[in-house]
């Protein structure tokens, strides 16, 4: 049988753009590892008609239907009476599992038991509960008749709040996987960073021509993570589409050698990670106009700790001087943003924090240029046993996007440069 | 005439969840500054079939149709075919403005002009075109007659890349303002720090309750914002809302004071940085558990280098006692994480770097902990004119957000120090 779900997210802060929708990412990839695939994501406003409606129309095309978000606990919120009329519950009945997660949860924080809180513990009555471990409010479970929707069909209406949503979907994927029998999808990506998406597709073209027609290959390219392409088998048995996979991958590898930096969805900072970590190598970092954000990169990482000493933001010149040990003379005549200062960055924070390996970024991520460089142009150096080395990338003008593409950048050259050295 | 839009993003890469749709959020912000509501958002998969189902669905229901995705360089676009089909078009035709600018986009780059780029500003006969300045894919502007769906309908097919899609925003906005008259929305944004969702609810439940019946109020809690509380007014006339929520939210300042940060929907970095740039004031950080993020929020800014001198990530202890000048005994005796090493790295980093204010960092964001604090405790230090000082906040064991909740509670810590000191 071939399950299909439709996610909706619920809620105006949605439809009026304050806040993205990171959650429908989530689900559809926690259900995609179950073997069901997300027919659509649809967001809706806080209007009972609106809820109601929709989710008719959902649960019709759809047997899972899981909703997120308009199941606070203040006044905005008329999600839950919505689903009471759509279920045809008489009533609501408090839910003892989830009135005493509201209590822990708020004593634990030191925070008052407000009658508000408590309520969030009433659910209509008829549905089924899966506690909510994180939150105060629960995640309500309504079993439709066959004869409603025309065939099987399960409503998940889940919190909001990312966090929330997030530990629940293990007891909302357990309840699918007990209530239907699902067909596989399998997913392989291939990360590739240094090529840009038009000129990767050209090279890869007779590759890709050559895949087999069951086998679907998608792009999609990303500020922080190159190229991830995504391969694709639907249906058959899982084993034997990974091993086909496998193989056209082999083949890929021939042809990219080591632009491709992970096969399983690593982001950069976790392939850096690892190679330090595995070789009991340590890291340093002297950011300027990357700001902090290959620190904090490098540190998202748990475990990072154990490799990465720390780093200094050099900012301003004067940081560059007295504690990178960057020569004035070299700023006055090569600019602040040079393959030169790159290089004695790196190495004076290798040198300053005592690590195997050093970093450093120098460029102008926005409006400012100078004579020397124009904005959008980074110089990166790295600093390790095999010397220092410098590569210069130039991009558009764009602030936010380029503090990104300027640390990916580093951690890029960082890993090429590891490796190169491992391989010695 | 009351206009509603639906945002429609194409894309398999959205509905199994490896990618985060951003582009709705930013498309109906745009929308609702020109008074057109945003209906609905819905992500469908690269399907003919759904493509046009679900388009017309949506043109039938709403006057404006924005769809973002599907139309990359890459084979597995299927999108612009569908809307050719859709829109009764006989064949392509080459804009061009729009081959222009992929020439002259891919010549910026140094990269080969491929047939494939070509072919992307090939548009079905028929249909308007806005040319995309940062890319290579135009933005198709198809126009329909009354006939076809009982009103008149205009669909904006838009690339996918959010860079792309933000910098043709301005010219599909007055595209819309030129063919609808369209009605006004009026929001009002109340940014608040320090208290949880619940408590903040139960603070203000009296002035809530007592705000005019036209007037709505939504609260829109973030891990780096605190809380948004947003105020909305549909319809009548735009200054004359304005006037009426202002005078609420005088009201709101009264009970929770310096709580609120902004009322302009700017983060606690932007609101920090312009006190400090405002009053010519320097700023260097001491990172450990934050591990960069704090320096990345503070240099995101545009600007920033006029007030942030730089930082120190000490991620290893090493590195608190022999660039900040942290003592071992400090360590030894009161934890590594404790307000004694926080206040000595804000001492520290304030000394070396030679500002006017420091902010300092040292926490557990998650399994550790020692003896002296569990998992999720923080101290944050502040050093500046008045002394140094130490907060203290307790989360819940959460790598990534504990990262985020710390790096903003020491903004907020760092903002209220010096608003103290402004007001002696």
């Amino acid at each position: 049988m071939k399950i299909s779900a439709s996610i909706v997210t619920i809620g105006d802060e949605i439809l009026i753009g304050q806040i993205v929708d990171t959650n429908s990412a989530m689900v559809s990839r926690r259900l995609g590892e179950i073997g069901v695939k997300t027919a659509d994501i649809i967001s809706i406003p806080d209007d009972r008609e609106q809820i109601i409606t929709r989710l008719c129309e959902e649960l019709t095309r759809n047997e899972i239907v899981i909703s997120t978000g308009g199941l606070g606990p203040t006044k905005d919120d008329i999600t839950k009476e919505a689903l009471a009329s759509l279920f045809g519950s008489k009533g609501y009945v408090r839910h003892e599992g989830q009135e005493e997660e509201v209590r822990r949860f708020l004593h634990s924080r030191g925070l008052d038991v407000l009658d508000i809180n408590l309520a969030q513990a009433d659910v209509p009555v008829g549905c089924d509960v899966i506690v909510n471990h994180r939150g105060t409010a629960p995640i309500m479970v309504f079993r439709f008749d066959r004869e409603r929707f025309g065939h099987p069909a399960v409503l998940y209406a889940m919190p909001g709040v990312p966090y929330e949503t997030e530990a629940a979907l293990d007891d909302v994927m357990a309840d699918i996987c007990n209530h239907f029998r699902t067909e596989s999808i399998s997913h392989s990506s291939i990360m590739v960073y240094g090529l840009a998406e038009s000129a990767l597709a050209k090279l890869i073209e007779p590759w890709e021509t050559s895949l087999p027609a069951d086998m679907h290959l998608a792009y999609l390219p990303n500020t922080l993570m190159g190229v991830r392409l995504r391969l694709s088998v639907y249906g058959g048995e899982k084993n034997e589409a990974h091993a086909r996979m496998d193989t056209e991958i082999r083949k890929l590898e021939k042809i990219l050698g080591n632009r491709i930096y992970s096969l399983n969805d690593e982001g950069l900072e976790k392939v850096v990670g690892r190679l330090l970590k595995d070789n009991g190598f340590t890291l340093s970092a002297a950011e300027s106009c990357t700001g902090g954000e290959i620190a904090h990169l490098v540190t998202s990482v748990s475990g990072a700790s154990e490799y990465f000493i720390g780093s200094v933001t050099s900012y301003s010149p004067e940081v560059k001087k007295n504690l990178l040990g960057v020569k004035a003379e070299t700023i006055e005549e090569k600019g602040i943003v040079s393959s030169e200062v790159a290089q004695a960055m790196a190495e004076g924070v290798r040198s300053l924090l005592k690590t195997d390996f050093a970093v450093a970024t120098t460029g102008w991520a926005d409006a400012y240029g100078d004579s020397h460089e124009p904005a959008g142009t980074v110089w990166i150096g790295v600093s390790g046993p095999l010397g220092t080395r410098a590569e210069r990338y130039n991009y558009k003008n764009d602030r936010k996007r380029n503090i990104e593409r300027f640390s990916a950048s580093a951690l890029d050259f960082l890993r090429r440069y590891i490796i190169e050295y491992l391989n010695k």
